[in-house]
């Protein structure tokens, strides 16, 4: 059995855009998560490269060296995690170390602890015909671990945007089956966003017998990419229970970690093992 | 790089239903196929238990020990295989065994030799709120096997149905990326037909970059079981090609194995090892 003890809990997607002006963007940051949390929350989550635009040559000038003393954008994350006793999946943000650049996400505890890293696993390197071409791997190194955090509504696995879609990455890091959520910053865009990002979210939803929490960024016309939106709340029958569209929103919602188990033992596919 | 020499394949998905006497639906097999292939077909697909009511009940009594010799449905099949030098997955039928009874799939070539079989490896077994309940394995047993058919097209997986759910035995058939297409006798029903088919089949066909060719029985109003139609054909994009709805069809349709390549270029997720 899927070993969370409170069975629900409150999660808010924050689907926002940035500014050129880091400081701003974090700002701005704070005031959307103080927003969210008037209504108490458990987890918050941010869109990938929250606080930097989105291209390989942004990424190093963004990018910082990442302890609370020297990174300002960890400190503000930690600070509103504590200040709203919330979980704080922090989206990503591009993390210096020595000559290399991560494409991180920091999670912080409700004391603002960091308990959790996870580097982009798999970075976004493609060159699709006709529309979509990028390659992360020009500036970024890869992570070279899967990530879960422990929390009081049990384990929680992360991934970032293109590890998505290797689906072999969540059955091995739900082997156990203990895995109930899974939380996942991400960026897909207007090539391979209406293609496959709500496919993909509801596959690994089914495939895992688990909720999905999927935040990507607000579509901005300003920016040099331009991100597709839609994050998304999945549940473990691979029900969309929230879906955004392009526009920045916030998107408060109480799940139902009950559904976990009642999927899994309707329909048992080894989830339980 | 996958490796299929002809790059064009011509498939044919018969959804159909069957009788209550055997003997009838084979007929029914033979006319259907015969007419199928007046159009010149590499593959053609039959869907999952096709000569027999679905419903452990009948599944003892419509079994058959599967050699040529004892079997009137293999040698039905190995007869239109070799008429039409066609490549026939046999959907599925019941296989008897000393006393075990399988849900199997046996695959002919050209020539009318059975080059496989695939005894299903995951058994039906749910009991969905307000829906469908099923065990199979009150009466089958499981295989204990993946299954592989190398043509001139290449490498084809196949699976049967609840397989479906399990995309970690696709990836581990496709481990070394020599797989371009599975073909799926499969029979949902309408609980799990409207909520997953669709999802799970596009799913396996992104994850693995490859064709699904997934034949189901046509919906009889009279059958035991109500079965969920829609055989489908999907590219190595996820877009679906051909969907039927509810009524019998015979779909026949060329498709392109240089999209396999195409796509796995493209976004390249490992399926070339």
């Amino acid at each position: 059995m899927y070993g969370g003890n409170a069975m629900k809990v409150r999660v808010s997607l924050v689907q926002m855009s940035g500014f050129w002006e880091k400081e701003k963007t974090i700002e701005k940051m704070i005031e959307k998560v103080d927003e969210a949390c008037k209504s108490n929350l458990d987890f918050v989550v941010l869109p990938e490269m929250w606080n930097c635009p989105y291209g390989t040559k942004y990424f190093r000038e963004y990018g910082e060296v990442c302890t609370l003393e020297d990174s300002v954008t960890l400190k503000a994350m930690s600070d509103i995690a504590k200040k709203n006793k919330i979980y704080l999946f922090g989206g990503s943000i591009a993390e210096l170390d020595g000559d290399k650049v991560y494409n991180t996400c920091f999670v912080f505890d409700r004391e603002g602890n960091i308990i959790a890293k996870h580097r982009k696993h798999h970075l976004f390197d493609v060159d699709i015909k006709g529309g979509m071409k990028f390659k992360e791997s020009d500036v970024l190194s890869a992570g070279d671990r899967l990530t879960t955090v422990d929390t009081e509504f049990g384990k929680v696995g992360v991934m970032i945007c293109f590890d998505l879609r290797f689906g072999r990455d969540f059955y091995e890091l739900n082997k156990n089956g203990d895995i109930g959520m899974f939380v996942i910053p991400a960026a897909f865009n207007m090539t391979t966003g209406p293609r496959h990002w709500e496919l993909l979210l509801r596959a690994r939803a089914v495939d895992n017998q688990a909720y999905i929490l999927a935040c990507a960024p607000a579509q901005d016309e300003n920016a040099p990419y331009k991100a597709f939106g839609h994050s998304t709340i999945i549940n473990p029958w691979g029900d969309i229970i929230e879906m955004a569209e392009f526009d920045e929103i916030v998107i408060n919602r109480e799940i139902d970690l009950d559904i976990i188990n009642e999927s899994r033992t309707q329909i048992p596919v080894n989830t339980i093992m």
